[in-house]
C-alpha cells in the first residue's frame, strides 16, 4: 500500500479531518478518512498498582465524546515539542497526582503504541507506576481537575477486575475497550 | 456535566468533526469536539485460540490512518441496523475466516465496550473464539480481502506476546495500545 497524497477536508479547534489517497499492491484506489490532532502530542495512559495491597488505580471520568461517565485509566497528553523523558515522566506523575490524588513513582514505560490506528495517527504510552499508600503524601489525597473533567477514583484488585467492570456495565456506565483487554487473561 | 448542544462542523464520507458544548458542575461551559461514524456500526476485535496449541492469532495490517502496519487482533464492523444476534455472530465468524482463512466457533461475547471515548463514541466488542486447528478446514487457509487490506496472519503463545510485540516494534511495525493491554498482566 502507498500513500499518494493527503488533504485536510476540515480544521476544528483541535482534530482536523483528513482525507488519505492510497494505491494498493493490487493497482487499485484506495480512499481513506482520518483524524488528526492540531496539537502534536504523546498520550499516555497510567496502570498504577498500590505498594502493599496490590490493587489497582482506575478512574471514572466523564468523556464528552459518548455523554457519559466511562472505567478508565488514569491518562493525559505531554506536547510532543516539549517531551524530553525527563519532563515526559514529571508530566505523568504529575497528571496521576491531579486525577486521582495519589504520588507514585514510575517502574516502567511501554515502547510507542497506537491509539485506534484505523481511525487516528496518535502515539500512546503505557506507564506502569507503583504507589506507596503508606506514605504520608498519599494519605490525605486531594484531586486537582480541569474545568472538562469530572472524575472518581475506585481502587481494584487485578484478579477482580472483570466483575467490576461487568458491575459499573450493568449500572449505565461504559467501559473503555482497553480496559476490558487488561482484564482478559491469555492463557 | 451536561450537555447543551452539538452541531457538525463537516460530514466527511465516513467520518464526520462533531462540536459539543456542555456546562460542568460549577456551572462552566466545556467545549468538545469528537468524531462520529455517518454509518452507525459497531465493531468488534477477536481473541481466537487455536486448540490444541493454545497459540492466538494475531495480524499484521496496512492502517492507512498511520500509513504503516500495525499488530493488532483480527477485528471488524457490523450495521447496527441489521445486527440481529445471530446476523451479529455469523459476521463475526465471516470476518475471521476472510481475513486470517480460519474458521471457529464462539465462546464469549463482552459487554458493549467503548473504543476510544476521549474522541467518538463508537460501540466495539471483545469475542472469544475457539479454533480446531485439526479440523480440515482449518488445513489450508485462504484469505479474503478487501480492497483496503493488507493482512499477514500470525499466531503466538499468551505468555509470549509481549516478546512478540517488542520484536515487530524494533522491526518498525507499529503495535495497537488494545494488543498491549492484551500482553499486560495484572497480579
Amino acid at each position: 500500500m502507498k500513500k499518494i497524497s493527503e488533504k485536510i477536508l476540515y480544521k476544528g479547534k483541535w482534530l482536523s479531518l483528513k482525507k488519505n489517497l492510497f494505491i494498493n499492491m493490487r493497482k487499485q484506489k484506495v480512499l481513506w478518512e482520518s483524524i488528526q490532532r492540531n496539537r502534536n502530542c504523546l498520550a499516555f495512559g497510567i496502570i498504577a498498582r498500590l505498594k502493599p495491597s496490590g490493587r489497582y488505580i482506575l478512574i471514572k471520568q466523564f468523556r464528552q465524546a459518548i455523554n457519559n461517565y466511562v472505567i478508565g485509566l488514569p491518562a493525559g497528553t505531554c506536547d510532543v515539542g516539549s517531551a524530553s523523558p525527563k519532563a515526559l515522566r514529571k508530566s505523568i506523575l504529575k497528571e496521576l497526582k491531579e486525577e486521582t490524588g495519589y504520588s507514585g513513582k514510575i517502574k516502567s514505560i511501554s515502547p510507542v503504541l497506537k491509539l485506534n490506528p484505523a481511525l487516528i495517527d496518535h502515539d500512546f504510552l503505557v506507564v506502569r507506576v507503583e504507589v506507596d499508600e503508606k506514605s504520608p503524601e498519599n494519605t490525605e489525597l486531594c484531586q486537582c481537575l480541569e474545568p472538562a473533567e469530572e472524575i472518581e477514583t475506585m481502587l481494584v484488585e487485578g484478579k477482580k477486575l472483570e466483575k467490576l467492570l461487568l458491575e459499573q456495565g450493568k449500572k449505565g456506565v461504559a467501559i473503555s475497550s482497553g480496559m476490558w483487554f487488561l482484564a482478559c487473561n491469555l492463557i
